[in-house]
C-alpha cells in the first residue's frame, strides 16, 4: 500500500510544476511578467504545501498501522483520488484569480477538494483504530493525540470554504497559512528563539 | 517487481487529471462551461477506480507470491503496458461524448483496454498457481476464493463491450458500476446497516 | 538505488502516452483517423518494449548485487538519463513517419539511445563483476549465463543502426522484434506446444 | 521517507523531457532545427545531473538516518519542494537563451533554486547530525568526511549566481562541470589512467 501511496503523492506534487508556463521569450519586459505570475506560484506553494501535510498524516498513519483490511485500503484509494485530482483545481485558482466570479467558484472547489483530502485521511485513522489495525505497540495517549491533531483541522476547512465564498482572497491565503503552519515547525522555532535568549 | 508496478500503477491513474482542461478565465459563464463538462469528470471517474481495481488485484497477487519467474515478470510487463495506455481511450471517451459515432469507436476501445487489463491479471494469477508460485502459507481455500472472484469479471466486460456497441452511453455506466462494485465495500455497509438497524 | 530507478523506468514508460494524441471530435472520419496513427502506436509498443526489456535486466542486476559503491551509482545515474530521455526519439520517430529523409535521423537517434540504454546496462553489469559487488550466493555459471546474454544485444543494435541508415522503416520493425523477442518467453512457448503436440 | 522521496527525484528528473520539443515533420530542415536546439538539451542534461548529484547525497543521508523526527521530515519537504521545481527554471533556461536580459534572469532564478536544493541538503545532513539521528554505527571520520564534501558546494553556488549576473553563459557551463564532477568518478578515473600509464 505504502509504495502505491507514496507514489501518487509525489506524482500529484511533482505535476504541479507543469502548470508553471514560461512566458515567451519575444515577450517586452520578461521580468515583470514573471511577477505578474505571482497567483500562479501561490496556488502551486499552496498546493505543495497541502499535498505535503497530507503526505506527513498518511506517513504516520501507515507506521502505526499494524496490518491493512480490504476496507482500509478502499478508503486509501478514495484518499488518494482526491490527491491525485488536486492539481485541477489548483489550475482553476491560478487562472481565475483576477476574475471574481470564476475566483468564487476556483476558491470554493478548491476548499472542497482540501476538506475531502483531509476528511478521508480522517476516516482512515478513524476506522483503523476502531477496528483494532493499529498496532498495540503504540500507546493510547500517543493515538488520542494523533487524534486530536487530525479531527479539528475539518472544522477549519468547512470554516474557510465559507469564509471563501464572500472574500475569496482572503481564503487562499488562510489554506496557505494552515499548509504553512502543519508544515514548518512553529514549535520547534520558538523553543529555539526561547533558549537563544534565555540565561 | 512491486516497486515498478506500484509506480506505474500511481503513474497511470495520476496522469489521468492534465486530461481535466480548465476554461480560460475569460469565458462568459465560468460555472456553467465546468458543469458541461461532466462527461470529463466521468471518464476520469471511471479510470481511476478501474486503475485503483486493477491495483488491488495486483497487490493481493504479489502479497500471495511465494517468487517470480521470468515468464511471471513478463505477463507482469504485458499487464502494465495496458495500465499505462489507459489514459488514451479515456482521453477518447471524454473527448467524442457528443458525437454518437465516434463515441461508440471510443466506448469500444475503452472496453477492451479494461478488458485486457482484467484479463492480464486473471492470466497472471493463473500462471503464478499453475506453476506454484504461490507462497505455501495461503490455504487452497483462499487462492481458490480469490480466482472465483478474479474471473467472472471477465464475462462481465465482454457483456458489456457488447452492450457499447449498440448503446455506448449505458457501457459506461456500467463501466463505473463495476469499478464501484469493487472499489465500496458494499457488503460491509450493509453489515454496518443491518447491525444498526437491528436489536 | 532500487527505488530511484524503478521510478524513473515507470515514469519514462508511462510519460509516452501523453504523446498519442485524440483527434478532435470534429474530425470527420473519427475511426479513419485513429487508424491512421498508427506509427505513432507502434512507436509507442516499442519504447514500453525496450524499456521493459531493460528494467527486467536491470532487476536482475540489483538482484544480484550485494552492495553498492560510488562509482556503481554514478554509472547507474547515467543510464537512467538514458531511459529517462527516451520519449523524445520515440516522438520524433511518431512525428517524421511520412517524411524520409527527418525518418531517417529519427530512427538513428533512436537507435544512438537504444544503444546507450544497452551499452551502459552491460557497462553496469560488468563493473559490478569486475569489483565483486555481486553477492557470493549467485553461481559463476548464472553470472556468465546473464553476461552472454547481455553483451550480443549491443552488436545487434549497432548493426540495426547501421540497416537504419539506408531502410528506417525495417529498422523499426527490428526494434520491435528485438524487444519482443526479449519480452515475450518464445522459449516458454515453444515448449508448451511441443509438449501439447508430443506423446 | 525514502519511498515518498525518491519518488519525487525520479518524477522530477524525467519530467524534464516533456520540455524537449519535436519540430514539426514540415520544417524544412529538420535536422538542422534538431541540432539549434541545443541550448534546451544542455539545460537538460545540467538538470538531469543536478537532480541526480542531490539525489546521491540525499540517498547517503537516508543510509546514514536511524530515525526521523518531526522536524526533519518537514525539512525533507522543503528541499523536494525545490527539487519539485527545477523544471521550471530549466524550461526559463532554455527558452531564453537567446535573449541577453531574460537570460540574465533566467540564470539567475535557475542558480537560486540550485542553491536552495543544495542547501536544504546541507541543512537536512547537519540537522541529523546535531539531534543525533544519524545511526551510531558510522564512524565520526565518515560523518566529518560527508559534511567537508557537502558545506564548499554552498560557497560554489554562490559564487556562480554572481558571476551569472555577469556572464550568465558562463555561469551555465559552470553548473554543468559542477554536476558533472560530482556525477562522474574521476578520481577513479584519474586512478583508472595512473594504473594503465603505470609500471
Amino acid at each position: 500500500m505504502e509504495a502505491f501511496s507514496d507514489g501518487i503523492f509525489a506524482i500529484a506534487s511533482t505535476l504541479l510544476v507543469l502548470d508553471l508556463v514560461v512566458p515567451a521569450a519575444s515577450t517586452p519586459d520578461v521580468g515583470q511578467r514573471l511577477l505578474e505570475q505571482w497567483p500562479i506560484y501561490l496556488a502551486y506553494l499552496v498546493s505543495f504545501a497541502t499535498i505535503g501535510q497530507a503526505w506527513l498524516a498518511h506517513s504516520v498513519i501507515t507506521e502505526y498501522l499494524d496490518r491493512a483490511d480490504s476496507i482500509l485500503l478502499r478508503l486509501n484509494l478514495v484518499l488518494l483520488f482526491f490527491v491525485s485530482v488536486l492539481p485541477y483545481p489548483t489550475h482553476m485558482l491560478a487562472e481565475y484569480f483576477s476574475n471574481e466570479n470564476a475566483e468564487r467558484i476556483a476558491v470554493t472547489v478548491y476548499g472542497l477538494n482540501l476538506l475531502a483530502i483531509n476528511g478521508f485521511t480522517s476516516i482512515l485513522w478513524h476506522y483503523a483504530v476502531a477496528k483494532h489495525l493499529v498496532s498495540q505497540d503504540n500507546s493510547e495517549a500517543d493515538v488520542r493525540a494523533f487524534t486530536s491533531k487530525l479531527d479539528p483541522s475539518l472544522a477549519t476547512y468547512v470554516l474557510v470554504i465559507g469564509i471563501g465564498l464572500v472574500a475569496p482572497k482572503v481564503a487562499v491565503a488562510l489554506y496557505l497559512a494552515i499548509a504553512l503552519f502543519v508544515i514548518i515547525p512553529f514549535r520547534a522555532v520558538i523553543r529555539l528563539i526561547r533558549r537563544r535568549s534565555g540565561p
